[in-house]
């Protein structure tokens, strides 16, 4: 006999065991493998073996390896790789033609053209755009990262992370309301950017400069026993930040403009955790047969993966949007589909996976904290490992589940939760909410595909 | 049946029940009414009516309407009642001879002496307080509260909270390490004092006024979203007060080492939650008939409880070291027996009441994140409501356990808990380490029979 009492496991639909006693029945949630897939999941079963975990555990202990630390604020054209000359536009991951892209990213495009004077009016910019006159590429392929639009012009200041040698780059987060990342273009924001090229970046840098490297790992790590999860809430770990930079940005000329900036903006952080987590995630990109997912990415119309042993490559299919709850005023109808970089930090398990560290997020993106624990425990499931620096109190300080393995989701059936915040549809009108998204489930079989593909070639 | 097919509920010893099978069993945790007191039970009992009920009704009703508001930082003497003139020290409640005061008390007493330069070296004040040559007084008589010794002299500068016309005070935190308030009292010390009088002081004061008030009741709400609990843990909401003064405090001359200093001390915002928790708790104090209790405090020799019904007496039993983490080096045959007026904190309902927020201290202090849920779930059985504003995430947003009602704790023999550091028993050694201590029964015991005299003298 089963412990418990139980008599009945059923792994199918529940109206099976409709007629037996509800207490003598355990329901499991059994789901066929490669959601459906039979194809798929006899590749799965093939890709499975002491090769695939070899690799896996190399690619996931060089992630787990990486302590990045902010060391500089620069304008993008001085660090980031490919921006130093012509008129070139970064944007959230993964590619997409200027025709296809969403309402808050061409808002996004227009503004960051209106910022770097390359057209005197939005509609001169529009018609620069959709004429080719700009080169727009994801910031992925250029070590950058950004939330929901993502857009980089070069004149922008970029947080600069660094562990031996290797950097990655964010965008400085402009706070809420009317910004450019959803999508805002008007005079507000682009008051806002000259300030943050002319004003916040400058000072910043110095700063840092100053005050010297800022261990990220160490101050993520703080702030998820601080109720931050590291996208969606990052409160504690501005409000660190801030404290630790202040007694530098007094020492400086217009240091108080800073300080009244990082005052005012709960979400100033976010972008730090996100350069993190790409410099993490791209010390795995590329090892052969390893099927740990180091880029999930979306343009507001795809969903984009990345995997490592299939490189640069993206796996893409249609995003939707968020579940959640939307601002007074706004419901799903006005939502664009989900848009941005920062899936990055899920990707390396903090996020959606860390909603155990933070409870009271429960309140901004939907659920109960009950939810919360479970959502971490689920993630377990598809997971290589604990994180080792990100400890989550609630659970007994078990590390975050970090590092999704493609072949976990489709034996699984569990997709990676994704926190996020909802844009309206159409440019410049901004933030409608906060939710929780699943990755898609066809770019976990376009995966598996891919690493057979790239295992046959080897 | 009982449901889950147990078959035997004990209320006594469980060697009673060692011969049934342990599945069939379910232990009560039962204790005879107070403490065994027959004669206690009996008052208690006589006290539980309904006039002790609406008395209990407003008087909590009055502390959770307290929304304190820090308005300045000014010298002891300017603000605080009875300070005016004279040389007196506040020490932490209950009252306490000099003859009889633990070696921290001591220590912090010469340290203030020597600070106001009422003598030249530490021999001198030895010989002045022995002497009799300075009052000693409770702060809690003078709406002041402290942690640990609690000594305060006129010149030093206290955080004011006021409310309706009411104030309460309370000290600067020094941080950690060689302080006064752990009874040190060399140089170092005394330099410190001397800034904290000269710059701190003044400093925070100016920015404050030029900030405006800060709503201390929002802030631990914040900061309990945070991870702290309000008493041992305290960085979120040093860190949220940090990064809201520190504009003001950039634009002051000597901000920048005000900076410096909020930046390196993680538990500032101790004394000013105390102070709060002080206002809160004395809007009840004196109400005729009621059960709850308004303060308690540990001198280092002594734990004195004040209930709202019997106005301002302290009820007194010996007290003893805390449990907890001891620092390398140190064990408990080196701890000084509990001290300090933060259990105003637990008072009110945060601190060990609020553990629950806070998994992450239990590093700090011993047990496991289970523990402090199950610590928040016990203080519900002695307290009068869900505070309002204090809501705990990870017990769904419920308030934390507000109000100590003597008869509860009578009845049910659960005992309040107190978050605390641990003082070496020598003056000037410093903190050796951070507990958990529970309030002795002792105190409640004499309380029921106060409230009974109370009750007959109306």
């Amino acid at each position: 006999m089963i412990p418990g009492g139980v008599r009945v496991l059923n792994a199918g639909l529940p109206l099976i065991v409709e007629g037996v006693p509800a207490d003598d029945v355990v329901q499991l949630d059994w789901r066929p493998p490669a959601f459906g897939d039979a194809e798929v999941a006899r590749l799965a079963v093939g890709l499975d073996d002491s090769a695939t975990r070899e690799a896996n555990e190399r690619a996931i202990a060089a992630v787990h390896a990486v302590r990045p630390r902010l060391v500089r604020v620069r304008p993008a054209r001085d660090v980031v790789p490919g921006l130093g000359a012509g008129r070139i536009l970064l944007h959230a991951a993964p590619p997409i033609a200027v025709a296809d892209m969403c309402g808050p990213m061409i808002g996004a495009l227009l503004g960051a053209i209106l910022s770097e004077g390359w057209a005197a009016g939005p509609e001169e910019a529009e018609a620069l755009l959709r004429s080719g006159g700009i080169v727009t590429e994801p910031g992925h392929h250029h070590g950058m990262v950004g939330p929901m639009a993502g857009v980089v012009a070069p004149s922008m200041p970029v947080l600069v992370v660094e562990d031996g040698g290797r950097e990655a780059y964010a965008t400085l987060n402009e706070g809420l309301g009317r910004v450019l990342r959803f999508g805002a273009y008007d005079e507000e924001v682009l008051t806002r950017l000259a300030w943050m090229r002319d004003v916040l970046g400058p000072v910043l840098d110095a700063a840092i400069v100053a005050g010297g490297p800022i261990d990220v790992t160490s101050l993520v790590a703080q702030a998820l026993a601080m109720g931050d999860e590291g996208h969606n809430r990052n409160v504690a770990a501005t409000s660190l930040l801030t404290r630790r930079l202040a007694p530098h940005l007094a020492a400086l000329p217009r240091g108080i403009e800073v300080l009244e900036f990082l005052a005012g903006n709960d979400h100033f952080a976010l972008n730090l955790s996100m350069a993190a987590a790409k410099l993490a995630m791209d010390a795995a990109a590329g090892t052969p047969g390893s099927t740990l997912v180091t880029a999930m990415a979306r343009n507001g119309v795809e969903f984009g993966l990345r995997v490592a042993g299939t490189g640069d490559r993206w796996f893409t299919a249609p995003v939707g949007p968020a579940e959640g709850l939307f601002f007074p005023g706004f419901g799903v109808e006005d939502a664009n589909p989900d848009l941005g970089d920062s899936a990055i930090t899920e990707t390396l398990g903090i996020g959606g996976f860390a909603m155990a560290a933070a409870p009271a997020i429960t309140r901004f993106v939907g659920g109960t904290p009950d939810d919360a624990l479970a959502t971490t425990r689920r993630m377990r499931r598809i997971t290589m490992a604990a994180h080792p620096a990100y400890s989550l109190p609630p659970l007994n300080f078990a590390g975050s589940p970090s590092g999704i393995d493609v072949l976990k989701v489709l034996q699984t059936g569990v997709l990676p939760v994704i926190n996020t915040g909802i844009a309206h549809r159409e440019a410049g009108v901004g933030q409608i909410g906060a939710g929780v998204v699943d990755a898609p489930s066809a770019v976990f079989l376009l995966a598996a595909r891919g690493l057979a593909e790239a295992r046959g070639a080897r």
